[in-house]
């Protein structure tokens, strides 16, 4: 009876949860798409926990964009960016995981196409969803 | 006043939690190591929801075994692993987040070694923390 009181009270968020989220997710690929790395930055918590993990660990939002200036330093190696398969798994009322698969159209002088899988584990602080981690590899 | 009040309630299960896990952790490898993948994947949510993402992504703890056995068919293939930079960070008193690196010993014919990076989501389902998703990419 309780669990079926619950299971009410949190129905209606669940969906309200994926449609931020993803509303955030494509302002970030549009950041992106206009070469503003800060932007897009912007959608990780600012705190020295916050991890990247991919090819080598990355802690902190500040050495998080030092790493996205470092890998994509012109408009051209950012290339022009797309998210597919893309879901929003509810764990509790202020955390979600987020699984996808990121496309990165580019010319071969920008580094040519490249594309590989993420999870995201996103916290919501306030109003904002953010991610404290981050872990992409390419495939 | 409140806030120290919860940090004094939460204190205590933070360091419970991380040995929890690494004690998860170390019978895991510990079952690899003798070569029984079942008990290796045991520590997986036994639930359809439960997700591994590498170079695929697979779904349910049925398949997460099965593409174990396809990718390590024999001892040799298993060879010997170990983790590294095991990071237990709480989420919640029944969810954490773990990020480490793999090694994975093996001869030439098993092979030949490899490494790379893991992040696992566990909850806590009664007195056992599982893996509710496992995202693993090599170096």
């Amino acid at each position: 009876m309780y669990r079926w009181f619950l299971l009410f009270l949190y129905a209606p968020l669940l969906p309200g949860q994926s449609a931020q989220i993803n509303a955030m997710l494509s302002n970030s690929v549009e950041a992106w798409n206009r070469g503003d790395l800060l932007a897009f930055v912007s959608d990780y918590e600012d705190s020295a926990e916050t991890t990247y993990v991919g090819r080598e660990v990355v802690r902190g939002r500040t050495a998080i964009l030092d790493r996205y200036r470092r890998n994509y330093p012109t408009r051209e190696a950012m290339g022009t960016l797309a998210f597919s398969n893309v879901e929003v798994r509810s764990l509790t009322g202020d955390l979600a995981l987020v699984t996808g698969e990121y496309r990165l159209k580019r010319s071969a002088a920008g580094g040519g196409d490249a594309q590989g899988r993420y999870t995201l584990l996103l916290r919501k602080r306030g109003a904002d969803w953010k991610i404290i981690h981050d872990h992409s590899s390419s495939i």
